[in-house]
């Protein structure tokens, strides 16, 4: 296989997911701005998100949240996730939700009050019970759990309370199953937020074993933090679990991925090819908020932006760049990294697409599909879906 | 009189202004967690104010948030004036918000389109018709005006239509009114605010005329800005209109005023009393969230750090401070300021409060009284307060 | 002329400063590591600014930093002058330095003392003096004033004695001279710099008059600054002056222009064009630190990046962008600046060397020159320049 | 033992170690400004420091760095070390130097030639031959390893240098001797330091063994870091070795511990209090460079501002703030511990200090002594102490 060849058979099995949230209403604390056409139940999401795929090729699954996409009962599940094969889509990670309830105003496997931490464990439990009747591989726990103020609560118990429930789903796995723990710096936690950073996510994953792996949410971090060496430490220790993609000018933003800052994209992907993480070991997310843009063009957008990080970092020279660092070469081991970076990769892409079966422009065809005006058209009156559970 | 006596004159005299929708409910954009006991109208906002003015002496106004605060018409406007009144209350500061009608959602009085931009400056010019019915000096204008994404829209000519709709409200203020322009870096805007910083709210202050004044929100800035710096600037310009107090550990977090830094909050009033702040000039306002704690408390608490940071400030020995400042006694002169900081001035305010006929402990007051007992028992049904028009 | 005319034409005019100092060694508090082939005279920075120009054809003028670049009098200026433009180059801005001498310790024309503030203006003045031999236009300020500790100087008074010093220099300069102010966050001052935003320095320069323009320098703002839109501003206001372009992950690091973030340097340059600022109105800039990197070459890159940004700036298709903006199309606006962005500039700026007469790769231009090695072997023996005085 | 008699008794038994290097000159890469008086030699170094000791009485070792501190032979060290005991001094934590020798420009341990890989361990290895003469329990490891461009060198393969490294010198380690390993995010590395953060520091000393333990030095956090909490998981994880204390407003300013937030120094040691750190396994340093201010009342100072903060966190009421915590309570149990952080504790520490024999106020003790104007009057000629080798 020539390199081409291979860079484009890496771009053909690139597989994206896609998370349901996306495709529903989403704002700020200030307003959520409605969206004419926005589903309003998991099966118009799920209609949705097949477009993605269709005009991309690779956004084959699509990210529960519970409960924002409940349905009845386990049974209902089960047929969601027929509904969705009957669409090409498969049902991929499980995101559990225990910040929307009164309950978890303090917090939820933190919270001081054992009550409230028994009721959002039998949560994380329940969505373990989901994940059984969608075939989902990946359990993704974020916890909003924190404090607002010095001495609210005590650090080190919170710790405590927390390593108890991590323990207790992992138990409650099955050995195909996997715990992903997301960090993240701060909001809605404004003094000190229990998982705040990688390095509490992997000290837990580490005891907890190799089923209990670390999310990076790229726009979780502190300012000035180096996201793609984050990377490339995980990868080395065997404990990158997945990404939610996103893009941030501030705090966690949410935009588009790649839109803020597209090299930072770039350097993160070309760890993850560098470290061997270009596998289904990884799980690459979409996890953004379409605040004031079109939904399903946006998404569209985000995928194509993730493929051609990808691209670039695959087209990187790594002979090339091998020898320039062994030299001590600075500015020819930058330069080779650069040279991929400043590559149009978008012909490229519309190849691979092409070779695909698929338009070369998927925001053109979504746009020459009639879909947009098709849900506008239909989906009146009900309730748009949102972050509301 | 002695400097001890002219500290607790000053304390006794200054006034701090609490905003109506901190006594309601409020939250992130995960959730809004409501409280027992939550106003439900205007009127009942300002009986919990009165409460916060009976226990510290020093909260004599609030300021009203339109439409959030709105009442049938300008009559009712007076109405609630006098209702204040009648309560040892003035309504203070008219905010404006053009940020919660989906017409909003690519901006108000920057928005591309000219039918948007007419509908937001009449709102804003309606706000100048309700301090004329309630006597309010000020008219605070905050604008959510930004673009999420490069390209979005056109900076500059942004730049150019919010200085029209600038100058429209300006040429409407009576001769006793004020404007306060306040500027945030980002949020909702994730790209580019129109008013991100102090240069551009001064840009446009300093051309539309001596009634066009600064706010400094303290929780508006880049991290690592010195905000005192920006004070004193802006009090050396003559510039300075208002404070929105709050405080921060990583972006706009709006917890209690002097929680997160209570030494910036000193060094900020320390510039303030040097630079001859310490006056009616200056609008001195609370403007926070009290997400999960108890409301009326956390504004007494407020209050009171704010206090507590003024008495410090006045506290410094200003002779010491320029005589070891003039030699260049860089330890010397921080030594004078940390001396300040260092004092414990709870003593000193609770002897002023008892000069005033006020219990010395506003907090415990408050506590003792009941009222949180009696509004959670009286304001059963109806819709509390919030963000929500 | 074809729009692609119209953009050649553009980058053949484009002209970009680069300073003296990036010739020689650099590096942090920790150490500056030493390069060999390093100039060791202000002759020797001009040989090497020449192959700078040589080699890409848009670098004909050279920022000189006093006393970095003392030469013996008035009249030895003039011969650097000379010196200069028989290699094809101009002596461009000239630096202050008011922050190394050990008096400045705590400040120079911000100095409490009196006498430390005559000497700084003396050398203020002294630098038009200088300008005058050199026929330069600028005169750039850049002030390291401020202070470490709370307290240890009064801000305020700082600002009055900087406003004296200001206007006794712009008062020196002659009608076709300008000064430059520039602003920076912090370092070496760690607690309040006294020019240390736009605002402060854009508030200066507006009351010094039309002559006093601000210095935006890349490295030199608070995390999550929107530096673009302070170009747009200025632009708008008349007030920008001058670039210093480097780039940065963290603080002023100095680094390669567009090496840490080439979308932004994009973007600025976007705003740059979009406000009419790409004229000689506005001086572009180097300013950087090769302390790891060769120098020569180095700087050449940046060039090459600071070019490439601009090309891209200028292939923004501006109807179609305009045309979005104002249907409030957001994605379809920021896919007009992203076609920009992702277009390879690369082949289209060789185009444009070759048509200028030079090599369509500078940076292998100059290594197949020789220059390197000769330099390497020829400047043995006396001190390499540094930023030591 | 009453409450406030084991609070006395804590503050009696704190040690607090002080770094040579503080009492020599530092800067900034723009100057080092030179102080009068300042040693010469290490044991002028010692000299200054037993001045310290003697007017606080809790600074009674001196943590030495090598070369800045090299003597003849590891005789000489020993000799040294009785130096330090006849004047009540031990000396302290032994820290290397592998970021100034020319060999160093591209790194040390991880610097991609194995020759220089190899250099940098031998000096690892003879500090731990300095640690057996001098009697030091620990070795500290901060390595200014980077690179300041994406390319530069291999991520990842760095640490798999890093790691050999670690392990040889871990394996040199006698069994009484510890190995400090210090993060810090940037600087002088611009792009990626090779351990930027405390979970890489973390995951490295996990695998080496328990003799391994993370530095926590206070300025080398990304902005919003929460300290404090990285304190409470460490001690959690029994892997907190030491700090370095200093303080900060913008990036490593390397200010006077408790100069710029002394509210967050109090947090901080609360949690070393809460989590059962205030023993002799952490090892409590100052790491600042006082470069305008006089050194030693500049670290008199610091040694007094890291008492004040201690004796704060040891009067927060345990068993209120307990009850407060478990009721979920949010402003109670934030007041109980402001109310510790509200109390001037300085009558207190002048108590133990006169109960210790000492002089209530250390810096006008100092002051009183003369020894400032001696050094002055002594110290003539030679070379002055700093940061050079």
């Amino acid at each position: 296989m020539t390199a081409v060849a291979a860079v484009k058979a890496a771009l053909r099995s690139q597989a994206i997911e896609t998370p349901s949230w996306a495709y529903g209403n989403s704002g700020t604390r200030f307003k959520v701005f409605a969206q004419p056409g926005v589903p309003r139940t998991p099966w118009e999401k799920l209609d949705d998100a097949a477009r993605v795929h269709e005009h991309t090729g690779v956004a084959p699954t699509v990210a529960l949240h519970i409960p924002w996409d409940r349905v009845e009962d386990l049974e209902g599940y089960a047929e969601l996730s027929e509904y969705a094969q009957e669409r090409g889509l498969r049902l991929g990670v499980i995101n559990s939700n225990v910040f929307q309830d009164e309950d978890y105003k303090l917090g939820s496997v933190c919270h001081p009050d054992p009550a409230v931490r028994r009721k959002a464990l039998g949560h994380l439990l329940e969505c373990v019970d989901i994940m059984d009747a969608t075939g989902s591989r990946d359990l993704k726990l974020w916890f909003s759990d924190g404090t607002n103020y010095p001495g609210q609560d005590d650090i080190r118990t919170r710790q405590d309370r927390l390593s108890e429930a991590l323990h207790a789903v992992y138990e409650r796995l099955g050995t195909d199953q996997r715990m992903l723990l997301e960090y993240k710096l701060f909001e809605p936690a404004f003094y000190a937020t229990d998982v705040p950073d990688w390095g509490t996510a992997y000290a837990h994953c580490l005891k907890l074993g190799p089923q209990a792996k670390v999310v990076v949410d790229t726009g979780h971090h502190a300012p000035g933090t180096n996201i793609e060496f984050i990377v490339a430490l995980l990868l080395r220790e065997q404990k990158l679990g997945a990404f939610d993609f996103n893009s941030r000018f501030y705090a966690d933003d949410d935009l588009m991925a790649g839109a803020a800052d597209p090299f930072q994209l770039f350097r993160i992907m070309y760890e993850v090819v560098r470290g061997g993480g270009l596998t289904s070991e990884v799980a690459f997310m979409l996890d953004q908020c379409h605040n004031i843009e079109a939904k399903i063009p946006a998404i569209i957008r985000s995928v194509m932006n993730v493929q051609e990080a990808t691209a670039k970092a695959l087209l990187v020279d790594g002979d090339a760049l091998h020898a320039a660092q062994s030299e001590g070469d600075v500015l020819a081991a930058n330069a080779v990294l650069m040279d991929a970076y400043n590559t149009d990769v978008r012909p490229l892409l519309a190849q691979v697409r092409e070779e695909m079966g698929l338009a070369p422009d998927p925001v053109a065809a979504y746009k020459a599909s009639g879909w947009a005006e098709k849900i506008v058209a239909e989906r009146v009156g009900g309730t748009q879906a949102g972050w509301g559970a």
